[in-house]
């Protein structure tokens, strides 16, 4: 088993007529260009293929020594290499680079130094890699991977062509459906952070419900996923987490949303379908998230969001000098707001015109 | 030893009247009522007991089809379930959850994918799981777990019936006292970050500090407590981390207070006991917080509280239009600021009267 | 192997005179004071010696029962006990303490536990701990330490004298340069979070970078580290991060800069050499930070900085009802400044004065 790793596809090759008979788009140039492999347009060369989505980039796609390169359908043509045209260049590039990327195979069977235990259920089609553990009853179907290190408690289930990286952790009971990617160091199952204070001290609350977390999801490396209390936790379909991301007990995640590094979501809190939580975002407990909102890097979530759209709350940068002249303004800023309705009510309506354009406060209105 | 995890007593059953008599409270209703399992009053069925603490919820209440119910000792009666009334419904709850949680029995014994050190002093009492590594002099007492993949070094001391889940890591001479969960990926004893600088490169400090944890401490999933560089970092007894916490070097984080995930303390910081720190706040280095002090969520302490109380610093977020346009007014707030003063300067006292109510500056005389 | 850890110089102890000839400075005092340790001044007993970089604690210095203690050269004097007087009390301190520190000599060796593939290039000068896993073609050179339960994937390189602590995760094709340091928990090399969007889902795009990491870098507890995306994601000579930090695909860090805790660098940033960034820092993606630049604590960065300096963000914090009143006037806050605009419009030039001192507008136009 040890040295049946291998790169199937390195050295695979398509032409660029290839790639439009099976992505579609429109080609311009020979057919016959050779294309190995995906780069940026910076740094690609021959045998390469790259793409331009915006516009303000040109320069560079004037100066790629790329072998083709994909652009919008409606561009002005600003270059004589070979190109395929096409509506979302970014998405076509994408494929490309699926297309394109040298498959791993790994072959199946299980390292001498894996440990299962002897009620696991272990398909012959997955593969157990050294040093990984799995417990009592556990299921892990065809074509899963458990890398180096993976500790799979009890009553785990592992779906079909899951790969879990090296040294991921799953607690008892927890699942994962088919496809799924768990990047090495992330921790699925330990108990929520649920407590209830008795003279001084904090009370454990049992955390008995489990981490279901459904097809297609990938978790990034050293991220969190707590069990639920008592109802479960539960990561949807297609749902995409980054790395270093914290999921509190009895979170909801609905399918295909996806959220950058370092986001924090407390307990209960119900995350919509489609949506976006920039990095460093912190999203409070028992509150709701509708569908496709997206929430911008570093922003804290205290209530409810009902409607779709974009919300954000950072406070902007500056130079450290400036920032601590805005810092004592802010923290007077509640009296100095009294101070302009004073202001304003003592100059009365002839002098002091209504403010134009439409203020928060009339928007709401409408 | 492999077979042998199991749920001592699932399948345990309380009359109502027996956790009363255990717990206290008034009972209303069949004593009989038999009661398998704690659930939230919407999933609750039959031989399954709920909470009612806020009285916003009373309507999940009428729905629900729990066996019983624990409900506040004054309140008015909303149901026809069988209730126990008493001082404190969610303490009691987690009481009741407590009384049913299964308790899983590991036998203890050595997993013989175990590495344990020779001179190790591990009682006989302890288990230890598979593919774990206990270091040279290493004391493990009795009814300690160690799961698997845990990596103790060196002259660590883990104390009576602290468990140890999968793929933990502690470094030499770092001590955890009794009763305490550690959860995976947690890292204790690390280097702290301290390092000088010298012709523009960082020379490391030698951290030599150690690690030492009380009793009844739990510790989150990814959690990392950095060793102390000259003296020791220190967490006192009863203390609550979640997951995804930094503890940085030479802090001390006094007994029974509970932080909340992906909150930051960097070196030398003092916290109190009895304090809450709510998710993703960051604590800056060498300074006090007084005991009882409660941070809110995602906000930045970058002085010393000698006070109990709440703090909070965290900007209100918004749509991200009108997110904008706060954000350059922020920008221009000490202007602004300035202005105000002049307007009102200029005004004079005879048209602009004092801001009422009292606002903080007046309150601060006080 | 397993007994060979040991503390080679345990009980080294240098006279004062010994210090002062290897470090310079000007020594005041017996030359033959024995020195064992360093303190800090609190703790400071007989054999030890402290340092004096801030005259605020002088107080400190004036009870320390130091053995010696370290002072700028143009200090008055405060003290009676035997001194050294340097330019740098912090840095000279730090150099002592490395003198002093007991240096640990781990025996080269693979432990019996340890799993290397058969085509893997180890120095025998190398060691490689119990339940560590070594893939295909992965070289490691003289000196380098790899810790019980790391995981190195196929390809990877270690360079001299680089130690990995335990349960590190190193992903295919990733290289560390000599004389690194990675702490436990830490992933080098996961998948970038790179998708893009078809038919409401997302299409995960292959990352076929990797993570060049050069000389002398120190990597914290639990940090994350992502491969590039198509380039290589590349963390410079000198650097050092703390615990908990996720580094996107293809970020760049320069040379020196030195990074604390829980900060997280989105995509293809690149950061210069010789900066700072404090703890829970957010940097946005696909920007550019000059080099030199401090970045406070909690800051989020949202465009490019192209001159060094100081850059801040953070909201103050407060007493949580005045932050209440603060955040209400800051959703407020677009349209005060609005009034404020129209009152000084309306009051005209005649009374209200310019403001003074100069305005950040009026800076800027300078």
């Amino acid at each position: 088993m040890r040295n049946k790793a291998r790169e199937s596809n390195a050295g695979i090759a398509l032409r660029l007529q290839d790639i439009v008979d099976r992505l579609g788009g429109t080609l311009r140039g020979p057919g016959k260009t050779l294309i190995k492999r995906v780069a940026s347009l910076k740094n690609a060369g021959k045998g390469e293929i790259s793409f331009l989505s915006d516009l303000r980039y040109r320069p560079l796609l004037q100066e790629s020594r790329a072998s083709a390169v994909i652009l919008p359908a409606d561009s002005p043509i600003f270059t004589t290499l070979p190109a395929i045209f096409c509506k979302n260049p970014y998405l076509y590039f994408a494929e490309v680079a699926i297309l394109l990327a040298p498959k791993v195979v790994l072959s199946p069977g299980r390292h001498p130094a894996a440990i299962v235990e002897d009620d696991a259920r272990v398909s012959p089609m997955a593969r157990i890699d050294a040093g990984a553990y799995v417990g009592h009853r556990t299921k892990i179907e065809a074509g899963a991977i458990i890398g180096p290190g993976c500790v799979l408690s009890d009553d785990v289930s592992i779906g079909k062509d899951t790969r879990l990286h090296a040294n991921v952790t799953i607690y008892e009971k927890c699942s994962i459906g088919q496809r799924g990617i768990v990047h090495s160091g992330a921790v699925i199952g330990a108990d929520g952070f649920g407590m209830a204070q008795k003279d001084g001290r904090w009370l454990k609350i049992p955390q008995t419900g489990r981490v279901l977390i459904g097809d297609d999801v990938e978790i990034g490396a050293n991220t969190a996923i707590d069990r639920g209390a008592l109802d479960d936790t539960i990561i949807d379909d297609g749902v995409k987490l980054d790395n270093l991301i914290q999921v509190a007990h009895n979170v909801r995640i609905g399918a295909h949303t996806a959220i950058a590094g370092c986001v924090g979501i407390a307990g209960s809190a119900i995350i919509g379908r489609h949506c976006t939580i920039g990095g460093g975002a912190v999203i409070l407990g028992h509150l709701e998230i509708a569908d496709k909102v997206h929430i911008s890097a570093a922003t804290l979530i205290t209530k409810s969001i009902r409607s779709p759209g974009t919300y954000t709350g950072a406070f902007p940068f500056d130079e450290h000098s400036q920032w601590g002249r805005t810092a004592v303004a802010i923290k007077n800023l509640a009296e100095v707001s009294m101070r302009v309705r004073e202001l304003v009510k003592s100059a009365g309506t002839s002098t002091v015109r209504p403010a134009e354009p439409a203020t928060r406060k009339a928007r709401k209105e409408k």
